[in-house]
């Protein structure tokens, strides 16, 4: 990767006014919108087809303040309350993005219908990582999970695309049409592995491998780094996220999600901010009734709330001291998790065993019990603020754990660090100054979606189509979209 | 900062074999061991006088395996066990430096005494941290701290320097008298502002400003940055240590700790590493007797033996939820630290008002007094492993509760990241490569002092002279100090 000077081009051997190095959510996005404005537009893609995050994806995009299907369900949701709940779960939330976002939503979702994806009026109400039906509106954070219950009304915002089970794949091939039926060129097997700049600092084309045969392509009115995420780069996650370096963590994304673009970005004067968050989980549920077991570190200590979202759980069993998480159960709520991420440790018929099982403090579990099961039987969780739909208390032996700890469980995720962009998404150096003629949008940026603790399912899709957007718009017309 | 061209510079002015930047615990230590192996030295001071953190410091060096002031107090300490403590606190050891660390620590004490440092043989044994005597040995980690206690024999390896009080200007005094009469040039008000590479890119000297002037020295052997590190740069912690930004932290250090020798060596091709850790405390000691007390989180549960070392204590408060940590005593154990960084928030007859006073869940702070004064009165802490010394139950009326919340009680510290480094204190980049004449020690490097929970006073100004003394020695002799 690296970034040389228009001088050393000679002539262009391919021009066009928007050059867009990957096809994934956010590059389809911004190629689309880049035509929209009359833009040429060419994308190079790495890969030999569309294999990206997005088509490994549930195929969730996060969008309300009053969406088609959310009216269709009679919800009452506003931009207002979107951003209240989306603010809240941001770590370092950058407050324009977030307003943009939620204040375009309910047109952002229908520019994606009308890019094809499909999406209907049904609303899978149950607690589900990647639901099995088509039905479009879910439950996908923490927007009933306290204390965000209590900072923003809780309303659905996972959109889901209509195809039983994951729709990441068909919403990646919905756009795939639409970008070639709108004269979007799409070039296979196109590696970027250049950036050019002109005397004047700006970004006006890149180099491109296909095949071994390198080639130089202008780009009139800019380019846009695409690539993804760096899950894939060992080297990278060592690195800048080497908290993600742990036994059993399965890196989730597409092959080529090795943060090429990202070192792209950086030799051109960029920033890569945030490099060091990651998203991770490992989901007990389904089944919902496993939500009614407590989870406790090496102290026999609660220590979230086990009906959060679960990536918020997930990450917190991580901050654990030594990584160490149990979910207990009583044999009224124990079940095997769906996704079997989670063994079985074992069974005890009392308390007091499986203290010892688990080689918890003496004492410390039945401490922990007797606090939750007086909460659980009065209707309120005084201590972790569980819904009272979980509460249940633990009394029926025999008494099984499901092992959560770090490198025990099984984990999967992807990272969430990456380009410093303006709303517009153009990169930005540093000291905060734009990199003219360059953008960055999808995994390959850092927007709304900074954590594992704050994710919601969706986040990801709906603002690299969103930042994706932006920037296509934004190079062709030189103004924000709006 | 920069790095420029040897070409650039036309005819240096002032030629050493050893440039230091800094007269610190590293820069001079470094300075004495060029010397010590014959070379010419000149050492850049940016201040008008001696005036870096060790100046401020308690004059703590982390030594043993035997050192006199040991020997004379009948403890039996070993290399291997000193070893085996620091490979047990330290996140992510390099094996390599800890080894040689432990092996010469011996020697190394012997060697600070002979530059005019003097410790005497007497032995503190209570818990303070900036002892008032001025006896040597002190408890200065986490020695005694389950688990450490049970990884590695407990000895005592902090060794003051011996004036009541603190001692590390006392310390840098004697090392600059011993500076001047071995021959070093020490040129003050002489800030260091480019590196200066040949054509092969090995670094042969500097640019320095003195009073508005530039000149240029060249270093024939080595130059080494010695300038601290950059708590004193909120545009560096912003970027690099954002989670060090709170309220009421106080940076610790000298006013130059501003991260100049991180940035130039970063122009030079190194690598700063660890930039996200940093060092912090907010002392509850003395008086020792407020480690009986417990301290709890914002759900009335403890979470680290309350005898911790002091930093170690503080990173946990720092990484609860909230940030929200109450040190809670009964009438028996009360009493104001001494430090005064932690108010008093209240006091209440019972536990249940405690408990509302602090909005901590109803009965959570009841449930975790049941079980922690069932093990007080037993002698042994389960949950947490507190030393036994300090268990006793808190049962007497009235109870108050001291405020060691983030943002709330008064924290101190600094930054613990930096250039990354061989064992012979050799500039390293990216890919591992030695930046050829450029060395790094003290703070502005990244060795054996990673973080606050592993931290034991004196392992800054142990291993800055260590280092220090070996990047001396290898500039001059090319080889490594054995």
């Amino acid at each position: 990767m690296k970034c040389i000077d228009e001088r050393s081009i000679g002539t262009w051997q391919q021009t066009a006014d928007f050059v867009v190095a990957g096809f994934g959510m956010a590059g389809a996005c911004a190629a689309l919108s880049a035509r929209e404005r009359g833009g040429s537009v060419v994308v190079l893609e790495r890969g030999s087809g569309v294999n990206g995050s997005a088509t490994q994806a549930a195929g969730h995009f996060y969008l309300g303040g009053g969406t088609r299907p959310q009216l269709a369900n009679g919800l009452n949701d506003s931009a207002d309350e979107m951003y209240n709940y989306l603010h809240a779960l941001t770590p370092e939330p950058e407050d324009q993005k977030i307003r943009l976002y939620c204040d375009d939503s309910v047109q952002h979702f229908n520019w994606l219908t009308e890019q094809g994806i499909p999406f209907n009026d049904g609303f899978y109400k149950r607690k589900h990582v990647e639901q099995p039906t088509d039905e479009c509106l879910i439950w996908s954070g923490n927007e009933k999970v306290w204390p965000y219950s209590e900072l923003a009304q809780p309303c659905p915002r996972g959109h889901k695309v209509a195809v039983e089970g994951s729709g990441g794949a068909l919403a990646m091939q919905r756009l795939l049409e639409q970008a070639l039926r709108v004269g979007v060129a799409i070039e296979f097997d196109s590696a970027v592995t250049a950036l050019v700049k002109n005397e004047q600092g700006r970004v006006v084309g890149v180099c491109c491998r296909r095949f071994g045969e390198e080639t130089s392509m202008q780009a009139r009115k800019g380019v846009l780094l695409a690539t993804g995420g760096y899950v894939m780069n060992k080297e990278m996650l060592k690195k800048y996220t080497p908290e993600a370096l742990f036994e059993k963590f399965w890196p989730q994304g597409g092959a080529n999600d090795d943060g090429s673009g990202i070192e792209l970005g950086l030799c051109a004067g960029g920033e890569a901010i945030r490099m060091e968050r990651f998203f991770a989980t490992s989901p007990i549920y389904p089944p919902e009734q496993l939500l009614k077991a407590i989870v406790v570190n090496k102290y026999g200590q609660r220590f979230v709330n086990e009906d959060s979202y679960h990536a918020r759980f997930a990450r917190a069993c991580l901050d654990q001291d030594d990584g160490i998480a149990y979910l207990l159960c009583d044999n009224a709520v124990f079940a095997r998790p769906e996704f079997q991420m989670q063994e079985l440790i074992d069974a005890w018929e009392t308390v007091a065993e499986m203290e010892a099982g688990l080689s918890l403090p003496a004492g410390s579990l039945q401490n922990t019990l007797d606090k939750y099961n007086e909460d659980a039987d009065r209707g309120h969780d005084s201590l972790m603020h569980k819904h009272p739909d979980w509460l249940q208390a633990l009394r029926e032996p025999p008494f099984g754990a499901l092992q959560c700890s770090r490198g025990e469980a099984t984990y999967t995720g992807f990272t969430l660090g990456g380009l410093k962009v303006s709303v517009n998404a153009e990169v930005l150096s540093p000291s905060g100054q734009v990199i003219g003629g360059l953008y960055a949008a999808g995994a390959c940026a850092s927007n709304i979606a900074q954590d594992s603790n704050g994710y919601s399912s969706g986040t990801c899709l709906g603002e690299a189509s969103y930042f994706g957007r932006r920037a296509g718009h934004h190079a062709i017309s030189a103004q924000a979209m709006s």
